[in-house]
């Protein structure tokens, strides 16, 4: 750890800045990010994220009261840190079939694999804790919305000829979820998995 | 618990009958099945196995020394009897096409979400367990080829034109795993997911 952000440090070296209640809830939720990514979602707890940060647990207590909502939280930050990185991979391309393309490649990259690791754990404790499930369950919902509007562009181009714009956007989406969960115990089914992917999704797309 | 299998009960109440090995062990494996479907497979642990079943944890720690290889052969055991479930709701079934349907509809069917829960943990789980990695694998493969089969004879029957009945059947399984697994925190996409899915799946298969 970093001692960059240790109070302590802070007090000694320099006249203590007192930073104010959204800084110091950002770095709070930040710090529980690193340590989901490094240990998982279960690894978050008031005492583990005090700790990353050299703070006291009540310090965190104040701004994440209910673990629930802080592992929910938490779960939030990281899902659309990544999916807005997916969405960058593919800002800036102007054929459809490209930033489709860009999409799938960057979301079935291997250096996602912690972030897959954590949805893999969210759908797990989803099962008890309501405020993850609806976490996960609104962060889907932007994973499908981002491949339906890729998609419906794709139609109005003339490039895809998919009736159902939505519905495919959900099954690629399930596919790219399975695909990743499986990914994780280094299952690579047929060699060219990815390519196969690709073309299976241009297929419901109508692309012949 | 049930007291039924506890040996100090049939001690009192009956001649002490002593257990082949291949039955302990069979004990053993089943009492770990149960708890990892009720509580995990992260609640493993030679106590809690030994409590299971009313046995000292020495008994269990003597069937199984590793408990790495104890969660690997009870995923292995839990997934085996799933698909084997299955793999039964079709069988029997002389039609092609309706025998696919059985596999997809029963592979999505509600009341194995506790049997999902299983698989997402162990693809969690199996990144730093590699006996219980390669267990997920080749039960992943078994699925694959379920799957692979099913197929194979549709299109020796004419009733499908897949050129790749290989390809399809793993794109078919991660739709599956991703689907389940968004089950789990009660994601339903789409109204009619089940319905698009296999209607989907019968696109890839080239039905019209």
């Amino acid at each position: 750890m970093s001692t960059k952000n240790s109070p302590e440090t802070s007090a000694r070296q320099a006249p203590r800045v007192r930073k104010s209640p959204a800084e110091r809830h950002a770095e709070i939720r930040e710090a529980a990010a690193v340590v989901a990514l490094e240990e998982g979602l279960a690894a978050i707890t008031l005492r583990r994220v005090a700790r990353q940060l050299g703070v006291a647990s009540g310090l965190v207590a104040h701004y994440e009261p209910r673990v629930e909502d802080f592992v929910a939280a938490t779960f939030a930050r990281i899902a659309a840190a990544d999916r807005t990185e997916v969405e960058q991979a593919m800002a800036g391309l102007d054929d459809v079939a490209l930033r489709l393309r860009a999409v799938l490649a960057s979301s079935l990259d291997s250096e996602r694999l912690p972030v897959t690791a954590v949805w893999v754990e969210a759908w797990g404790l989803g099962r008890r804790n309501e405020a993850l499930a609806a976490a996960v369950r609104e962060e889907m919902d932007s994973w499908q919305e981002l491949l339906r509007n890729v998609i419906r562009d794709g139609v109005r181009a003339g490039v895809y000829s998919a009736p159902d714009p939505a519905a495919v956007a959900w099954q690629v989406l399930g596919m790219i979820d399975g695909l990743n969960a499986q990914a994780l115990v280094r299952w690579e089914g047929v060699p060219d998995r990815r390519e196969h992917f690709l073309s299976a999704v241009e297929h419901l797309l109508g692309v012949s």
